[in-house]
This record gives C-alpha cells, structure tokens and sequence, in this order.
C-alpha cells in the first residue's frame, strides 16, 4: 500500500476568492502582519502498489483530481507498511 | 517574511463525504486499486516574521482557519527572503 498526498493549488494569476476572503477576515480580526493568503485542496489517497502508481495518480489528478487549466498540483508519495 | 503552509484534515471518525464520493468516482472510472480517499484544505500564508508568529499561526487556526470540534491541522513554516 502506498498513501499518495497530493496539494493542489490555484494558478499564478487566477482569482482566488476565498483567499481574499480569510485575508480580509484575518486583518478585520487585528492580524495585520498577514499579507497574502492561498487556498487549496488537499487530497490523501491510499492505494495498492504496482509498478505504474506514479503514472496512475497523474492520470487521476487530470481526469478527476484537478482542473488543469486553473490549477496546478504536487504530490508525494510513501510506502505504508501494514502489520 | 514566514511562509505558512498549512493543512486541515478532518479528525478521525468524521465522515467524509468528499472523499467517498471521489473514492467513488474513481473506482466508476476503473481505478480499482485505490482504497481510501480523504480529503482537506490547504492554506498557504505570507506574513512578517515577529517572535511570536508560530502563536499567533496557532491562534488563527483555533479562531477562523480551521474547525477545532472536527479537524485537525499540521502546519510548516520557511523563511522568506525577498530580494
């Protein structure tokens, strides 16, 4: 089994809403040191390990996981050892 | 300036139905192998470097970033240095 992390974020240049939004909220709550915020998503899959699994989960991140014309993504991936 | 990243996962026990349904989708779509998906948010912050900022991140999860009843979060922080 291997437990895939994948973050996802928003592109360079594209409107990020609700990030305005806590930034907003933040400062209004007096924590005016805080400049800039970004959202994203975070999406933790576990899966069997087979010799493809990199290719797999870049294939899911584009059919499923993200939209890639707004967004982009990272992942790591770790090897669970199940007892 | 401090980068904040941080990430907020639903406690255990707390349903998911985010996750099920990508969970779902996914075995729909063929990818059997995969198990379990879990998913969260991500919230990445820029703000000035003072010596209580690791408090005052913690202080900001407790009152608006996150759900204390129902989610957890981890977070890290790197140093900025702009040019």
């Amino acid at each position: 089994m291997v437990k895939v992390q994948i973050y996802v974020t928003l592109k360079a240049g594209v409107l990020d809403p609700q990030g305005s939004a806590i930034n907003n909220a933040l400062h209004t709550m007096g924590y005016n040191e805080v400049s800039e915020v970004q959202t994203g998503k975070f999406i933790e899959l576990h899966m069997e390990k087979t010799d493809d699994v990199q290719e797999k989960v870049e294939e899911m991140c584009h059919k499923l996981l993200t939209n890639p014309v707004i967004e982009d993504y990272t992942y790591n991936m770790e090897e669970v050892v199940s007892s």
